[in-house]
């Protein structure tokens, strides 16, 4: 297979001059790798809301997305909401599944493997007798997460393989999840 | 204050009745409440793809969303992508912020609280030297999440501040993220 590229340092889509050069500057001045990231919630009515993500920090300063991304999020009518979005527990699904597949074209892209399909499918299970109260031996979150990924590239399977195993190791997301996160929540009342 | 409802069981936009209803019909057959979740994702180039979010499991029966929910998710030029969606740790603040959402209004309605306006920001650090490799002792993931509320209604600051307490306590992606969750990963290479 013989992919030609535009911009010999660009593979998968990943200019890989440029993510070198980005190591190499933090390499040296480690503090710009201290990043902050928000999302800002409205309540809309029901189970219905909706984040808005623009600002976050990084590299020394405040900084914006090229564009406001705006999500809502709600029940389905099974679960007494209006399905004016995903779920909650979907997003999470999403974000795992786009943090590992964003890592392993990183990755492929550094060891000089070209990428012709990435596809997966993450499915969470979830027991709601946890969240509903009914069973207190049930936690509230999900009880297992699996990812079936399907990977095609110019390489072979063992290869393509480690693309998927390296990018788990380094997926920020698959930390998270894995790994749980201490949160604090302070509330204003009005 | 006063809140004149058409439906003298919905309050918050939530539906009290079909709430309590669906608790008891739970309460009768637990096993309605096993739930899958799925998010299906495709890459696209570089640290871009997308997820396709419509059918799951629950109540007995594959299901659907009343319709298809799609979302991209990039990195911004300043972690070499070009900022077509939010990063996959943003969707993470989104999950954990209208989770936390939505139980609060149901919760409220449950104690007969009418809200009037729930906003949230849910903030989290992180130090990408873990995820680029350049320091073994930094994890990958979010070093800590907060998320600051603004919660108003027509009850006293102890019982808005309750109504949080208890979402918290009830919260699905709240317990993933705090917790954790095993997550199993498989490939099919091609």
């Amino acid at each position: 297979m013989t992919t030609t590229e535009i911009n010999p340092s660009t593979r998968n889509g990943v200019d890989t001059a440029t993510l070198f050069a980005t190591l190499d500057a933090v390499r040296q001045a480690p503090a710009a790798a201290q990043f902050q990231f928000r999302a800002h919630n409205e309540w809309i009515n029901g189970t219905h809301n909706r984040s808005t993500i623009r600002d976050f920090f990084g590299v020394g300063e405040e900084r914006a997305h090229e564009r406001t991304f705006v999500f809502g999020a709600d029940h389905p009518a099974v679960l007494v909401g209006h399905d004016n979005g995903p779920t909650p527990v979907e997003f999470v699904l999403h974000a795992l599944a786009a943090c590992l597949t964003a890592g392993l074209a990183n990755i492929a892209a550094a060891r000089k493997v070209t990428l012709t399909e990435v596809r997966s499918t993450v499915s969470g299970d979830i027991d709601l007798n946890g969240i509903l109260g009914l069973d207190a031996d049930v936690r509230n979150g999900y009880q297992q997460i699996n990812v079936r990924f399907t990977v095609k590239g110019d390489a072979p399977a063992d290869v393509l393989r480690d693309l998927v195993e390296q990018s788990r190791m380094r997926s920020a997301v698959y930390d998270v999840i894995t790994n749980g996160v201490p949160v604090s929540i302070d509330v204003d009342v009005k």
